[in-house]
């Protein structure tokens, strides 16, 4: 049975595996103040043409989450996030654990509008007795989204001009950020992230690593002390160069963009499958995951052969995810497709 | 230059390596609910001869405590630890992030004595306004101890005893667990601490795995949602298998223990050396870290060709400390040694 | 100009500020332990039917339910609240700051449904990743609600049945009780409250009291400890008593059901005079809070004599709402219901 | 049987409790934004001569020090405090559970040193590895002490200059406040603490109120949005205004310093007894708390007569603590000081 269920199911991209290997057996300072990680951060501001954010690696993506929440937010503020922000699904309470409210808003897409920050911004301040109620100081958005769409140029702008105007610190969750960097249409890179956001995240794990998230931090303010509060949380990793020389082999030549390039085509094969076959979708995704909705009988006959999730039921069908990764090979997404063509 | 100065500076054993080198390829569940996991967790129950406890893979230690206290304590209890131990000292404030203090007693040795933690709780029940104070519940204690000092049975035996008098939680915080088992005279096995305690720590970081902590809950009481827990604190791994196939290296056969013999071997070559040349010591240390006080021309002398720590400052001399792992060369050792007798 | 807009804008019942007189010089022990507390609540326990029950004075309803929350909550876990629930929207995220989320589910009188609670359960126990999500396990409803409503004893008793079945704590938040108890059609008394609930709160702040809330405590397992954590989160009142005075005064004899009495009169005849007047509601209150929905035009024209709460702008027309208190004279509402009758 | 044992166990000072019964019938706005609030705020500026303060009413101190606490602090930074302070003390560990660590340094007299908090911010920087320690960002003094003892104000200079010289917030606990302005060789008033502090308190109920401490914040960092943190932990009182109108009574005109030095003379009586009978203190103080040393037959005899606190037990005879207030006879003192004359 192949596994279309996520994409961190494989170990890492050999290229990332052959880098651990060689270098096992030196000697290098701990908690990511080694060479590889100090390589791996300079390459990373290289590409990201900003010469003075931080980078900070952290081991997953709850761990990222929550320590921007932490080094954000005085403990009257809050997240504004899409309702189907990560952190507000699938964190167990990890921001509220850290003292904080997710303010989740309405999206059908998985995306928050400019307009929807503006909007909640003027509301509290407009707000008699706003002292009684969470204030918001973080907006949180995830490219690609959680439903794989994702945010072009324009609407990023608009976002991080109405984080300015109000004074909110902009987060982009990236834990899939290759996919979304390699989309077709997508018109972000790298170095508009890091001038529209405070801090981002350029995930790791879902893209080839074994484990590790490199948080990239263009703003002063967040800095300050930010690996202290990462300690704090547990997410300080001793051998923290593992993190370095992953994201070394993801950056030093075009392997984090080559791995979302061909996780991404696998993905347009199903998607293509899907649409051959008249089955709509859930959200329109040009990223590695695909969310159409298919008959119930198909979804059994499917389950047969094939792991995916069972995202929403619609009763007499349902939507599904299927996820690529690096590692799905071709030959997997053609059995995949036949067997969606050939129906239940 | 060789680094004496911790046992975390090299990457993982070769045989934990290989391990994760012939799986690479496999897609397996994530968070740690695969087969690899599993069959960890069931040898380490077999090995702890303890069919019921839960067995947690967290990736570090900080993780790992403050885990176990979340999972503890109620929001008007602390834990009780030496004034050395890992959660006073060098977490960043961890438990207290968790909402927790932590009640730190004086200790020489590394060591809490059940006789401290016998008045602790009887100073807290005779306290008149102790509704005003925080109330001891978590017992800390690390096997070994943070200067490398080791309870005995006959000890262990005495603090549960008075922890299940008092009702607490007794935790034996493991990060370097294997060097214990195999230090001279040592007579704790992982039976004892599955009898013993509630919840204790199996270190794989420190012992040779890339990342990695084995938290073994015997008692029920903790068991219950531990994951969500970890889960909420950002400790639950997406590619958990990594941390099952590292433990299942460690166990399948003596690997943990034989680590543990070679590095506590060259520790004690270090030991003879500074006794030899008449060094008196911080404190008696029959595992892998020791502790020689050394002039400071010595000291100097030494940083030329070592790196190691310097831990306490004591005007003409240094208590510094040397710690050895599963990497370490008898060559290195001996050169060491040599220089030690060669004195400043 | 007369207010409306709460029932905590005077001082206190003048009976309850005789006994502060009466009793001020008088020494007593600190922080509720003193013979008027104890009487107070030995008084509450005999009204309740509930000789094991704990009474903890608290000063304020927020105070009241963060210590709740703290005393209940493990740490993955939440707090099941209508949307409209005073933790939900008016305490600056009081429960998140104690670290856990609010799980708000729609409603449109205030009310939570046994039904709702069920679902909620079930979609949580039957999530294939609910150690990722947040564990329902506190319920948190109000008697009144926010918006005047008032659960009958039959959907208290299927919201008690619901929550003893799926193991959640029941927390019933009575800041303003007494207009519940004396509502037209209530069929629920203390005794019923502190059968079905584990824990349930007797305001006084807003039924003629200074300040002070009584936490009645039915739950065995809830009691432990309780004060301590009152303590911790800064509601431990030096001078206790007078809270144990005001408490002693409400319930010597009927003087918090009369209070109740007397301001449900008055919101009545608020309603009445809308209600003849052809306005609508936005929702149908038998206590004293009245939200009728007046046009545009004669809200500017009330504003000029009398101050009231905008509650929700529709447009044309706004819901406003109307409260009283013990103090509120008769003459007041005449000229208000005379006000509404004449129209703008 | 008449009791020294604390200062807080009567109700209001008469003319506190007046200005309450004069306005009881009043309708005003609620949550500390009435006039007199405004009003007692304009009057505490005044007496500072610091027009730029923000004033906020807390009902107790353990509400005003986690406000403070939570306002001041980054998740990874704690409180430097004497072991002896009432935060590291009788708060059931409130500190922590606003997240962060109480750095507790010795004191023999309940006072922290210029010096040692430098040092203490000397180590944090000079340690190598301070990113796994818990950076001090708030220091945390009470003026009195616990111990009844008084900062000069070169002291306090000192202390200040040293809080500036490292970025440190300054905070001064005055629950007892007035006691240490009105005491013998006392150099400090008000306009110096608004000028050397960020924020400081001002207690009442230690001092005649019925509850409520003003927190004077003359740092414009920490004004901003103080009440909303004061609002989510519970702290914001309905009727506000309650501790406004007792604040005006204590400073309109010198009550305030008039209560103090009544309880100063009371307390120096006490102590003027013990001398001459011949018992040593175990702190020299100079305010309303009185801590003699006193055998253990006398110990037993005066607890026949009065109640007062045993502070500390020194086998043979008994630290003990004598507390006067506002509302202490001089009837009372005469019997006490007769009694310890006349010794066991």
């Amino acid at each position: 049975m192949y596994r279309f269920s996520s994409d961190y199911l494989e170990g890492a991209h050999p290229r990332l595996l052959e880098k651990l290997i060689q270098t096992n057996a030196e000697q290098t300072a701990p908690y990511g103040e080694d060479v590889y990680c100090r390589a791996a951060a300079d390459l990373i501001r290289l590409r990201c043409r900003n010469r003075g954010a931080a980078v900070v690696f952290v081991p997953g993506g709850t761990m990222a989450n929550l320590a921007v929440a932490a080094a954000c937010l005085r403990p009257h503020q809050g997240v504004l996030s899409a309702q189907t922000g990560h952190v507000n699904t699938h964190e167990a309470g990890a921001i509220e654990a850290t003292g904080h409210r997710v303010l989740a808003l309405p999206s059908q897409d998985g995306k928050l509008s400019a307009e929807q920050i503006r909007k909640a911004m003027l509301d509290y301040r407009g707000d008699p007795v706003r002292e009684h109620t969470v204030q918001p100081k973080l907006v949180y958005i995830s490219q690609p989204t959680e439903l794989g769409t994702v945010y072009s140029l324009g609407e990023l702008e608009q976002i991080s001009a109405v984080c300015r105007e109000f004074n909110l610190f902009l987060y982009v969750d990236g834990a899939r950020l290759a996919y979304a960097l390699r989309a077709e249409k997508n018109d972000v890179d790298l170095p508009d992230l890091a001038q529209l956001t405070d801090v981002f995240l350029i995930g790791g794990t879902k893209v080839g690593a074994l484990f590790g998230e490199a948080l990239v931090i263009p703003s002063p303010a967040l800095q300050a002390d930010f690996r202290s509060i990462v300690k704090q949380r547990g997410g300080l990793m001793a051998k923290g160069r593992l993190m370095g020389l992953q994201f070394l082999a993801l950056f030093e030549d075009d392997l984090y963009f080559d791995i979302a390039e061909h996780a991404n085509r696998m993905a347009q094969a199903i998607r293509q499958a899907c649409r051959e076959a008249g089955y709509p979708f859930l959200v329109d995704s040009p990223t590695n995951q695909q969310f159409p909705i298919l008959p119930n009988a198909l979804v059994a006959r499917l389950s047969q052969d094939f792991d995916f999730s069972l995202w929403q039921d619609l009763k007499d069908s349902q939507a599904v995810r299927f996820c690529t990764s690096w590692a799905t090979p071709f030959s997997a997404v053609e059995s995949l497709a036949a067997a969606i063509r050939a129906g239940a």
